[in-house]
């Protein structure tokens, strides 16, 4: 990792993935849309639907990272305490917010729902923040600071990360190989290490896996410089050759 | 959450899970295995395979909570920092422990696999910790004060924790209750509160979803106390019948 690299950290606000209930899917889907822009997710912290620790686990990640992308807890219901918790970190009061009343009132007549009380929770944004739109349900996330706010269901947070994309900077694009082999990690690892210390500006990873063959292991490479990429995943081939192994290489993205 | 609780973190140690390259399947596991133990799983972090955020991280968690399980590193790869970082978060050495090495060198000679400089580093365990065994794999995990390091592999991490469950204090088993409706949250919302507010021993959490039928909403209610969770379940589903919905309760453990 360099100085200049934009980096990011992800804010899973969620009981029902610290109770088990509930897989979380955003990381994997966030994590992705980064690396392809270039910018470097480095931590991802879950945390309960409790207002302290919300707040502390906003601080810390938007201090140390370029970005913070929190996930869930701005619905209209008693536990969604996302946006409070936001303001307050920030030190900014937080209102009915009149571009998001608008959205949400043309969104409930069309649908012939009833604005009530709680739905009008969901136009609560603190003061200063940018709304981020919502194509799927209406109710938008904002962002406030390095930090942006989106909602929990997989897919409405999908929608609203093209949004946030247009919000963000970009970086190198992270390019990456993966070679697989018929060995397994104890076989290899002096060679990789070996390589990994040829190329301190490429990744290295080393991921045993048990398929329904035995033993393997996928060796994933991954930095921004195409020709540097390539030599390292040339030596990792040989590494694999050397001890007998059949690589398989694959390009994951370019 | 009383102060008696027994309370738990994960530390995913992974820049696998970081990249979107893996979905992260060792939390959901742990957390539900905790959650049947009346473990009350409050916080998970992943971080990179960089020492500085590794060792903080664990010095972060097992301050505030009572265990931390981490998973991740400590294969023979040079990736695989974990375990010389935990020694420097506990201030201990670490070297190659007798009984990891007995462990895997049966385990290679059963297998006829060469035991090599690589596969001795799985043996390297920080002085004064316990082994946790690995019937997958035989490279142990161990436990050091109140954290226990585990593989990442989750077939790997799984078998290990059949042993971690052994080494740990039970609570009262959390039982939970979900009711699904074809209703939104902002129908339910104000009912919602007031039954959380009857009912401040009971965790409710309100998720909305997109089946194929439509908006639909989950209900979930946990506690220790199965008469005010059944309680606290009807009230729920009443203020489902009241707004014209369709409840389905649906008893998920006890």
């Amino acid at each position: 990792m360099t100085s200049n690299d934009i980096t990011a950290a992800i804010l899973i606000i969620g009981n029902e993935i610290l109770s088990g209930r509930t897989q979380d899917a955003n990381t994997q889907f966030i994590a992705s849309r980064l690396s392809k822009r270039g910018v470097r997710l480095c931590e991802v912290r879950v945390v309960r639907d409790i207002k302290e620790d919300i707040i502390e686990a906003t601080h810390a990640l938007r201090k140390k990272y370029r970005y913070v992308f929190t996930t869930g807890g701005i619905g209209p219901t008693h536990d969604d305490i996302t946006a409070d918790c936001i303001a307050e970190a920030f030190g900014t009061a937080i209102d009915v917010n009149s571009e998001a009343r608008a959205i949400l009132k043309k969104y409930y007549d069309e649908n012939g729902t009833e604005m009530n009380e709680a739905r009008l929770r969901m136009a609560r944004i603190p003061h200063g923040a940018t709304l981020i739109h919502n194509p799927v349900s209406a109710a938008p996330g904002f962002k406030i600071g390095n930090v942006f706010v989106m909602a929990g269901v997989p897919k409405i947070m999908q929608s609203m990360f093209d949004h946030v994309e247009t919000m963000i900077e970009s970086g190198p694009p992270v390019l990456s190989n993966s070679v697989t082999c018929n060995l397994r990690e104890g076989d290899i690892a002096d060679g990789l290490a070996r390589v990994q210390n040829d190329f301190p500006d490429i990744e290295i990873g080393s991921y045993p896996g048990m398929g329904v063959k035995g033993h393997n292991v996928s060796v994933v490479l991954r930095g921004t410089d195409e020709t540097r990429l390539a030599a390292a995943t040339e030596q990792v081939i040989t590494v694999i050759t050397d001890k007998g192994g059949e690589p398989r290489a694959v390009a994951l993205r370019s």
